[in-house]
């Protein structure tokens, strides 16, 4: 069994930097062994790698990679309160916001890009509840937005 | 005093088989005493009731009743984590989401169609924090979404 | 160091009294060391101070105090959970809500009235997970809406 950070190094993927706090809030806290991060943006090297409304002038390939970058944020931000990725032991929740047009329908398949990569790097330990909903708006005006809750050994 | 599961049946009412797991996700995780379900659709058995915006193509009456099923569907999501309906010994939070048009506002209105019938089934230990937002659209258009946080004993 | 209720003293500001409940659903609910509040409307004296989406019929500036009103409401709710506002050690987690027109993407800086209202309060004990997202309605037509998770000590 390789550790999650081995997984993550063999799918060629690296964790980004934890992006500074903002105002008074914080990229993630922990209480007892839990871990919730804020909502992520799909920040790549801190530029976000396209904007709109999925359905409109987003694609759906493209969200799922949005929420591809967006969970290494999350994760990011989780291992910096948890004390290393391999700190974190599962995976209990992620919520998914997806900027939809109102005919925009398919945001599991969104949040797939998040729960497929969540269970690449975790495995079993990567099973997770779930919800995904399509919202009228993101800041900044991003494609996809999710939160993490994870639990810490 | 009655049980939450004879008071389901006095309800004229039973808990759906738990949809399957798709994807790297679950329908509902425990971690210690509390269980998260996943974002519940109002499926009754296999099939959506009815698709489209509160507002627009579904009427409240109807939304009413999306989040009723959806409640029940979060409940076996629950009780399956928990070890039987009778194993929750508290809810703790409720969160609707109600696929809005613009015009629409009485988020409450729906979410009430939950909220009752979780007192209807747990009494007292049924109070719940609860939060009801329109957002503008939903997977494979439903017309709710909800998930649960409980306490099990 | 003064307390957090020093310090809403101090700022000019008291904390309004508890909505009574509605339905089966309480304002706030308390497992172990957590209370979870739940969805607050930035209600003042009972009313709202305006309705619409924000970036349409409501201002940036109204909306950030709506925000604070909203933040000012959910203490409430918690405190009269943990046994007053200086029982609460920690915030942990801030979910905000804007009814936003799809044109409207900065639900951070509306969020940033309720952060920095917490900072205020708090000091380094109101540093929060936060997520911010731009929904489609919201009850009543209000135009934010925001939910606490704190811990208790």
């Amino acid at each position: 069994m390789s550790s999650p950070s081995e997984r993550l190094r063999e799918l060629g993927l690296t964790l980004p930097p934890v992006a500074a706090p903002v105002a008074a809030y914080v990229p993630a806290v922990r209480t007892g062994n839990l871990v919730y991060t804020s909502g992520q943006l799909p920040f790549v090297a801190g530029e976000l790698p396209g904007t709109g409304k999925v359905g409109d002038a987003i694609t759906l390939d493209e969200a799922v990679e949005q929420a591809r970058h967006a969970t290494l944020n999350a994760l990011a931000a989780a291992a910096e309160q948890a004390g290393g990725l391999d700190a974190i032991t599962r995976v209990l929740k992620l919520t998914v916001f997806v900027a939809s047009s109102p005919f925009f329908t398919e945001q599991p398949k969104v949040a797939n890009g998040a729960s497929l990569l969540l269970g690449e790097i975790f495995g079993a330990a990567g099973d997770h509840a779930r919800s995904a909903v399509g919202v009228s708006a993101l800041p900044l005006d991003a494609a996809v937005e999710l939160e993490l809750l994870v639990e810490v050994g």
